[in-house]
C-alpha cells in the first residue's frame, strides 16, 4: 500500500463522507485549474473543511493529487526516496525502483497512459504532475546546466521504459527483470544525470 | 513527401481503384495477422492481382505498411539512412533525423500514438511495425550482447522522447531544437549503442 492510503484513513462514516467530498472537489480543481492552480487551501473552502483536515488526511498537495489519479504507487515519495542517495549510480536506481514498484500494477499503469494522452493531454492533472513534480524534483537534484531540459529527457525516457513494458509489452523488454533493465539502462541515462557532462 | 507516396503511384481510376483495393486488404490482414503474419502475395491473391503491382506501387510489405498507417514520414526509409553511417554519433544522428522527421507532423503523431495505445495495443500494426521493422533494424546494427534488449531500450527512449515533444508538449523540451535535443540526449542513448559497453 502507499503510504497515503493508510495515512489519516477516517474511521467514522462522516469521516469518509468528508475524505470523499474532498477527493471529488479536489479532481475538480485540478482538472480546471491544473496542479499549480490549485491549493489546499481552496479546495478547503469549497467543501467548507479547514486545511489542516486535508492536510491530516493526504499529507500534502501530491498526496492528495495521489488519491485522486488513484495510484497505486506513491510515485513522489519513491523518487524522493532514491534521489536522496549518492549521485552516482542514480539513474540506475531511479529504473529500478520505477519497474520494482510498478511491475505489480501492470494494468493500472497502462490504464493510466490510455485515461492522460487524450485530446488534451497537456491539460491532464496527471500530466502537471509529472511537469511540476517529479521532473521538478529531478532538475532540483541535477547540478550544472540545462537542468530542466535534461530532467524532461530523463522523464520521456522513464515514460517511453514504462510505456514499452507495460502497454505495448515489446519482448524481451517487458519480460527482463528490473535489475537487468537498470543495469543496461542506467549507465545511458546517467549521462543525463552527471554535472561532468553538462559543465 | 515520403517516397512511398510518389512511388508507382496509378495515373488511371482502374489503378486508383486497384490500389485503394490494395490498401484495404493489407489493413485487414496487418490487424488480423500482425506485421509478420502478412504477406504481399496473400494480399494479391484476395484482391485478385499480381503481387508484383504491389511492389510496384509499394515497394516491399514495409513500404505497404506505410501506406496503410498513411505516416506523413517514411521511417524504415529515414531510420536505414542513418543507420548505415558510422557507429560513432548513431544516436545523435537517430535523435536528430526523428525529431526533424516528425516537427512538421506534430498532430499526425500525437493522432498515432493515441490511436495505437488502445487497450489491444499489443496487436496493433503499427507495435507489429516498431517491433518487427525498426527495432529489429535497430539490432542488427548493433554489436556485443543482448543486442534485442539494447534496441528495444534505444527505441523506448525515442518513443518517450516523441510522446513528451509531441503529445505531453513538456517544456522546455518540445520547443528546443532537434539539434540541441539530440547533442544533449544522443551521448547518452549512444551507450546502449556501443559494444565496448556491452562486450
Amino acid at each position: 500500500m502507499s503510504s497515503s492510503r493508510g495515512r489519516g484513513r477516517p474511521r467514522s462514516q462522516e469521516g469518509v463522507d468528508r475524505r470523499e467530498a474532498i477527493i471529488t472537489e479536489a479532481r475538480r480543481q485540478f482538472s480546471q485549474k491544473g496542479f499549480a492552480g490549485t491549493s489546499v487551501r481552496g479546495i478547503g473552502r469549497e467543501v467548507g473543511v479547514d486545511p489542516s483536515l486535508i492536510h491530516h488526511y493526504f499529507g500534502d498537495k501530491q498526496g492528495l493529487l495521489v488519491a485522486v489519479l488513484d495510484l497505486p504507487v506513491d510515485a513522489p515519495a519513491k523518487l524522493a526516496e532514491v534521489l536522496t542517495g549518492p549521485e552516482d549510480g542514480l539513474a540506475e536506481r531511479v529504473i529500478r525502483t520505477f519497474l520494482e514498484s510498478w511491475d505489480g500494477h501492470r494494468p493500472a499503469f497502462a490504464a493510466l497512459v490510455r485515461s492522460n494522452l487524450g485530446e488534451s493531454a497537456t491539460d491532464m492533472p496527471v500530466v502537471g504532475f509529472l511537469d511540476g513534480v517529479l521532473i521538478e524534483r529531478v532538475a532540483q537534484r541535477l547540478e550544472g546546466d540545462l537542468l530542466r531540459l535534461r530532467a524532461d529527457l530523463f522523464a520521456s525516457a522513464v515514460l517511453g521504459l514504462g510505456i514499452s513494458r507495460y502497454v505495448l509489452q515489446l519482448e524481451p523488454l517487458a519480460s527482463a527483470s528490473p535489475a537487468q533493465v537498470a543495469a543496461l539502462h542506467g549507465p545511458a541515462l546517467q549521462r543525463l544525470v552527471e554535472q561532468s557532462a553538462h559543465p
